[in-house]
């Protein structure tokens, strides 16, 4: 039998309301996508779009009515199917990663292995995930602080008009350690001067200070930085990868880029055959899309899987962050189950 | 219960001596490993150890008895036994690509597919194999090509004295497709004077021209040749990759060299994001081993799996390249059984 897709809309709303360099909101709506194979199992997936990478809820929507009727009746044809969907409709990562995800949680369900096991990974090896701590005026910022008291590592987003208060203020609230992400918010000179700010500050990870494009701007950076330098939004796929090589310390891997859990395997593959750092990251989402992350984190180094830890409700229960500790379903495949 | 392992000696012999620019012989002995899980399931791999890479039969006995008892009770856990060999010994390939192999195929088995499957490969993508003619007197070159009938590629060894001679012969007895093999056995100087004339014969695919550490030579080559230009001994693991892009464009991965079935498909990625082509080779072994490297041919370019269809006698059946074709088998794990 044909594999089946059907969708179900997500209405997601963060505790606070998200704030990054590029703007912000509360309001979030992802897509689920359910595939059923003939024998009565079915996979999930979830889509979380971003207009930066291309995609809205609606392109998602579009885009899996391409990719549906091209499934074929096989769930085991990972690479094949992958390889369809991409010739057939280029991009639209999320739409695609939703399919990858779902397709996966099936196999793992028919196999009755989670996909950690199904990878042959030990999810003991999984790195504890950060905390984001978005932008926000000083009062929030000690609130969300006091929030994220069970997290030991937190992530501050500058790359805004308030860097040095906002970082003082987190500073001031608290002594855990602290990454930043810049969200291409800086410009290369303005980066090498707010490094010894962060160095001052006890900051350990700087991620994307400056523009995507801008390959130059981040070696300058990378020729000055103490700290390791971690590539987001300059590394989308595994084609990305060469060109950031001694650029950069790491890449970033978030699976609403790259389209594929198989290409995000690649992708630590040819990570670590340049001996760069690898990081995992992700959207606002559910659990549903956190845990298919989750179950490679025992592959990377630096984690940064708290989507729907940041959500007011979660619609789903899977892998988890308490304490920071990222922790694996056991259950077949993905282990997602509705709340 | 702890996964036990055994091995079993394997005495093989080629039709022909199997004769190549380093030299070349008749007998050979490869070891068969067997891992036992505490439910009687059994997970088979060869080691098929060459002096070129620094293994013996005696080195591979000697290198299991360090492997055996760091397994642990989990088959599942690849990712973390893998590491665990490779940190408690160096080195040592074939017998760390036996052990691996016998784990993917008992998780093959305990999970009820074949490896194929469990990769989430399409086998109706495997290219063609080519069949090996090694270095030989006219006589007997006419009597392989004939005894090759089946066979629609032929790979030539040259890097000879008398290469020019060898290569007119066969190619006066056949209007097949040729690649050549100089295994090392040339300089750069003579590689790229000898284009013209493998051009000139219609060979499609140079491996492995001039030694494996003359990178620059390689180059060279490279700059004026208008066939694909292969790194074989230049190229063992992933870390061999990165400073051959350029240089070359594309790798032959084999088993006994990388170490790992997981390795091997890193080398994959890696090389697919250089924009390399992927060729999979093998040594004189069983269909033991070829079987382990046959199951991920649905994602390479080039295929030289013929190191059991140059035997005399091979022991098991597995993975088969009947008239060059690639077969794979649909029992679970390798499936491989004993003849």
């Amino acid at each position: 039998m044909t594999l089946q897709l059907s969708t179900e809309l997500l209405s997601l709303r963060t505790r606070h309301p998200f704030i990054i360099a590029r703007g912000g909101q509360s309001d979030y709506r992802t897509v689920m996508v359910k595939i059923r194979d003939g024998d009565g199992n079915e996979g999930w997936g979830e889509a979380a779009a971003t207009r930066y990478y291309g995609e809205t809820l609606e392109t998602v929507q579009a885009a899996l009515l391409t990719y549906a009727p091209l499934l074929g009746d096989d769930p085991h044809q990972l690479d094949a199917i992958e390889r369809r969907l991409e010739t057939a409709l280029h991009g639209n990562a999320a739409a695609r990663v939703a399919i990858s995800t779902a397709l996966h949680d099936l196999v793992g369900k028919r196999l009755g292995v989670p996909l950690w096991q199904y990878w042959g990974l030990d999810p003991a090896a999984a790195p504890r995930s950060t905390f984001t701590i978005g932008m926000d005026t000083p009062e929030i910022l000690r609130q969300k602080v006091q929030e994220a008291a069970e997290y030991p590592i937190l992530k501050v987003k500058l790359g805004g008009p308030n860097d040095l208060a906002l970082l003082q203020t987190i500073r001031d609230a608290t002594a855990k350690e602290l990454r930043v992400d810049a969200n291409c918010g800086w410009t290369p000179v303005h980066a090498v001067r707010m490094l010894p700010v962060l160095e001052e500050f006890g900051v350990t990870v700087l991620e994307q200070p400056v523009a995507a494009d801008d390959l130059e701007g981040l070696a300058h950076i990378h020729r000055h930085a103490r700290i390791p330098l971690i590539a987001d939004e300059s590394c989308v796929t595994s084609a990305d990868i060469s060109r950031l090589v001694g650029r950069v310390d790491g890449i970033n891997i978030k699976l609403a880029k790259c389209g594929s859990l198989r290409e995000a395997l690649r992708m630590i593959a040819i990570a670590r055959a340049h001996q760069m750092t690898v990081m995992v990251g992700c959207m606002i989402e559910s659990s549903l899309g956190i845990t298919a992350a989750a179950h490679f984190t025992p592959l990377v180094d630096i984690v940064d899987l708290d989507g729907a830890a940041l959500l007011a409700q979660d619609p789903f229960r899977g892998a988890g962050i308490p304490g920071g500790q990222v922790t694996l379903p056991t259950a077949p495949g993905l282990g997602v189950t509705r709340r």
